[in-house]
């Protein structure tokens, strides 16, 4: 099976039609049409078999996420997603395996009507790079850098989830389908994003932790932060999942859930929260931005806590 | 060292200011602005170590040579490069390396006033990612479909060398400066893309061979092609490479070299290959576009010759 075969695999699983694709796959460059008065919003992303998501994975699975991760970051910049491109590195051409990637890639794809718009297909060990590309009126992306004292913070849906997944991956629990399914298709936050846009001071994905992504946001910003644990969101396939000092460790450090950590000034916060709710993409307070540049952990009963390590680093 | 420093290495090194950044690497997303009236041209093409470059290719031509094809695709389209993003996939984090590579990648983005706007370093086998964007006034891209029987066709330098550089590594012949460096350093023909925008009725850039590459502007066009493998333009280091058999092959077949072939109206082309040699460019005319859907080789005497091997498709 050929590299352009291969191509016209993943190609024909995702048509998604758009007028500003002026030119799709198939010449040197995709040629593109941004809309009058938007800026675009671009984030690239790297998932490498067996560090970005386990080997056993199905190939249906590390389509969507591959490309759930990308449009993560577009939420969190508040952007409506319009294109993508796909860099697949495969050590050999199994056209059954693409065939299944590509149904996962496209099925995330079609739900925010994302065009694939190129890409390249080359041998070597599995990984996906994906570029995404999506829309926001000029001036108003949502940066990491906005978030001021006072500032509530919050994040959507619940939290530790994923992490508890890959515990149960690797502890071969497979009845854990709901925290599996936390890791391997995650949701990314797009109409939630687009919600914060609005109102948001500072918004950032939750893909290495967070204490470790709300940390970009106080780094960015110059502030510090209040977290109060107890407040930490949580599924009830999570709560059963582990005993309270490994439940927090999960929320605070683990990765890979994909929900929008943001900041939002006190006096617009009940609004947005209730907004969210109504979205159906409900989000919680879990503390307040103060001066300084520490993140400050506290339980219910405003007693200081220990800090676990923080989320990880590639090469750390 | 960690993720986070590894960008900054890459970052400092390539300090290009571009008013249309709005907001450049450190957030979940760069924030960019397409000037008025023009379409953005995207373009993504992935190197894997052993496969794409020599095992021991130096760090500096690495980071050249990932840039450069990229910007290669852009100068098919007849675009004006303008970001791009840069996904590193290495197996442990040697900032050394890491500076080397980030030195190359530099050197040719500053030539071009392209500025990085993201990217994600990982762990893993050694690969590179990148995705560039430019910029073409709306409906002015170069496709690779316009060609028409009559039209000459051209390529920009000389080709062959690329090839002939990969023999000479092979055989650890360090003394081949010249037809390495092409093999290391390729030079995207950017400022002859911009005069093909033009007057050129379709291009593409020489990555996979000559053969394979006229084959799809050939299959796009709906056209065939009549070559004359003696007028195949060749450098005087590449002449003395090898036989007159072995030279032919390598013009036809080789990849690599990142020139242009390109396709004109007879009535316009002396005027293009006028302007192209005055910018330092020289093309040759090496046949003609004919009625049909093959690719016919003659020599110097009229004689029908035989094909060889097409150029490579990874996974063929």
């Amino acid at each position: 099976m050929a590299e352009f075969s291969l191509i016209e695999v993943i190609r024909e699983r995702c048509v998604v039609i758009r007028d500003d694709v002026r030119l799709g796959i198939g010449d040197d460059g995709a040629v593109l049409a941004v809309p009058a008065d938007h800026e675009l919003v671009v984030s690239t992303d790297t998932l490498v078999a067996g560090v970005h998501f386990p080997l056993q994975t199905a190939p249906f699975d590390i389509g969507w996420k591959a490309l759930a991760v990308n449009l993560s970051d577009l939420a969190a910049m508040g952007a409506n997603p319009a294109w993508a491109t796909l860099a697949l590195t495969m050590p050999s051409a199994d056209a059954a395996w693409v065939e299944k990637f590509a149904d996962g890639f496209a099925a995330l794809a079609r739900e925010h009507r994302l065009a694939l718009v190129g890409g390249d297909t080359t041998r070597g060990p599995l990984s996906i790079t994906i570029t995404v590309f999506g829309f926001v009126p000029a001036g108003a992306a949502i940066t990491r850098a906005g978030a001021i004292p006072g500032d509530w913070i919050c994040v959507t849906g619940t939290i530790g989830d994923a992490a508890a997944g890959l515990g149960c991956v690797q502890a071969r629990d497979d009845d854990a389908h709901e925290l599996i399914g936390r890791l391997n298709r995650p949701i990314p936050r797009i109409a939630a994003g687009l919600l914060l846009r609005e109102n948001a001071s500072a918004a950032i994905d939750i893909s290495d932790g967070l204490l470790a992504d709300l940390g970009h946001i106080c780094a960015r910003s110059g502030v510090g932060a209040e977290l109060c644990v107890d407040d930490l969101p949580m599924s009830a396939a999570f709560a059963e999942y582990a005993d309270a000092p490994t439940r927090q460790d999960l929320q605070l450090a683990g990765g890979d859930d994909y929900e929008l950590c943001f900041t939002v000034a006190p006096d617009c916060a009940p609004a947005l929260l209730w907004d969210l709710a109504q979205s159906g993409c409900a989000a919680t307070r879990i503390g307040q931005i103060v001066v300084g540049d520490e993140i400050i952990l506290s339980d219910d009963s405003g007693a200081q806590i220990e800090m676990p390590e923080r989320g990880w680093e590639h090469f750390a």
